[in-house]
């Protein structure tokens, strides 16, 4: 069963997936499943080698349940890190403290063609991607034990992706990171001394100076962070204060798959189809009024390796002024 | 000229080296420089390819700067991130802060054995290696501007190396670095609780558990931390509660000597010398009397890619418990 155990001095959680218990071989064979070897279990006529679907999205009103004719599937994650079936436990002994690993993680396989790529699917095709995230976001909301929902995408090896076929990870944890506690600290600070939010600043800040724009168009906007971490790092936020993912409306969704196939498509085209990373920045679903935040979705492209002095102080080093980001990725034609 | 930028929302800093300037092609050639292409600016007869040496320790009391005959060399990283020669400016325009890019860049040539290894060097070498990381660790701290002195170890290239020649960094920076911070938040809170230094007792309390425990041997412990991020990760500590890695004294240089090299040897055996790093965590050189700490060494095998959930939540999902780890390492004969 694993375990979220609680560092005692950063306060910061690990989950240990004692499960798979990995062992020095098991490291070994760590590679991509791609096309080298046939198989993949994210294809059409794998169904059964997933756990049973939670939800897709077809054509074919007829379709049966793990068969084929889906365009969008949702599976459990077959190698979970945090498990739906057991109970919230807490367990403080000795000097530690740590939780069951109570949890949610699936898998939202965005597409059933293995070499279709988030920035070559068609517009409708992205928009059932968002809109089947948003589904799940809803649902899993309603859990009152869950306090976050993590949705991120990996893709590449070395973004941390163990498969090529196209797809995003939802993962729900019943503690709120200590990542997004900074941030809303940050956040509540900000809305303290300044009444009002920091990210709705942030907008009018950049469009207003142009420099980090990369994309302005309809109800989003695309721009390098000002201390972006990584190079070409991108983030999308909507123009509307939202706290919260699950608040997307239809229309602004439309507008989502765009301006999220461009950058993606920009960078798939520039660099090679580059390992990357897009993660979802979201308020915990706590009901808390309090809470300030805006959500906004992240791309990092893994370019450069965290190496010791990231991971000593926290803080990265970026190669790539985001002015110069913004530039290269605004020449890219796609 | 480099800046340190700060996150309007975590403060965290981040460093836009921007004079690299780095563009899509300049990351196709990323490769590790090794004996392949028989070219390596760290081994003997290259001493004129590094910036001109600050210190080296050498068998020859006749041997001249920067020509061959040295056993350790430190050097400016030719590649510095932070540049020691700038003024310390801090620069706040509309929304953003952000301070110049002063600080330190080094890099300490552990060995003119090209593939030598921290695992195979003689004991009487590795003490040479942390005698001088010690000495560049006080010349430095001698510099008020500077806040914080991160030293760490990249080996091999999933773990940030870009070159294969065993050295070590040295990096100082004129803030303390955010990861620091909550370290020192979490200290203090414990002292004003506990009444104790945080890291004295995990040292009493891991002992005592033994299940964690890898080595203990003269003035150090070595233990699998109860919340490990990386799977195999292990922390090397001082019995003596020193605040800061300048206090080390010369018998304990000799203990920390046979400790880290059974550690890293465990490494190279087991894995097949894998990718990792070795983070000095320490007390910031500000002299302030308030500031509880316990200076270690982490020493972070880098087997699994640090993909989307760890980038969004700050936290990390280990496949191996820390049990597990410990009993594996124990077990790997060297």
């Amino acid at each position: 069963m694993s375990e979220i155990r609680q560092d005692i001095i950063t306060n910061n959680n690990v989950v240990i997936a004692a499960k798979r218990g990995k062992r020095p071989h098991d490291f070994k064979d760590n590679k991509q499943v791609t096309e080298d070897n046939g198989y993949c279990p994210f294809c059409y006529g794998s169904e059964d080698d997933t756990p049973p679907e939670i939800i897709a999205v077809s054509n074919d009103p007829n379709r049966k349940a793990n068969k084929p004719g889906w365009r969008v599937r949702v599976v459990p994650n077959k190698f979970a890190a945090l498990d739906n079936d057991i109970e919230l436990t807490e367990d403080k002994r000795g000097l530690y403290n740590k939780k069951s690993g109570f949890g949610v993680a699936e898998v939202v396989i965005e597409s059933n063609e293995h070499h279709s790529t988030l920035g070559t699917h068609s517009l409708d095709h992205i928009e059932d991607i968002i809109k089947v995230l948003r589904s799940r976001y809803q649902k899993i909301a309603t859990d009152e034990r869950l306090k976050y929902i993590q949705m991120f995408k990996n893709c590449g090896s070395d973004a941390g992706a163990s498969l090529e076929h196209p797809h995003w990870q939802v993962m729900a944890t019943p503690v709120v990171p200590s990542a997004i506690k900074e941030e809303l600290r940050g956040t509540k600070e900000f809305y303290n001394t300044k009444g009002s939010c920091v990210y709705c600043q942030m907008i009018d800040y950049e469009i207003k100076q142009e420099e980090r724009i990369i994309s302005n168009q309809d109800d989003f906007v695309a721009f390098s962070p000002y201390a972006s971490r990584f190079p070409f790092e991108s983030w999308i936020l909507p123009k509307e204060h939202q706290k919260d993912f699950s608040q997307i409306n239809e229309e602004q969704i439309k507008s989502l798959a765009k301006i999220l196939k461009m950058i993606v498509r920009k960078l798939e085209v520039g660099f090679n189809h580059p390992p990357f990373n897009i993660i979802l920045h979201t308020a915990p679903t706590v009901r808390d009024k309090e809470v300030i935040y805006h959500w906004h979705l992240e791309i990092l492209p893994r370019l450069s390796k965290t190496a010791g002095f990231e991971l000593g102080t926290g803080s990265f080093i970026n190669p790539t002024p985001p002015e110069l980001a913004t530039e290269v990725l605004k020449e890219i034609e796609i």
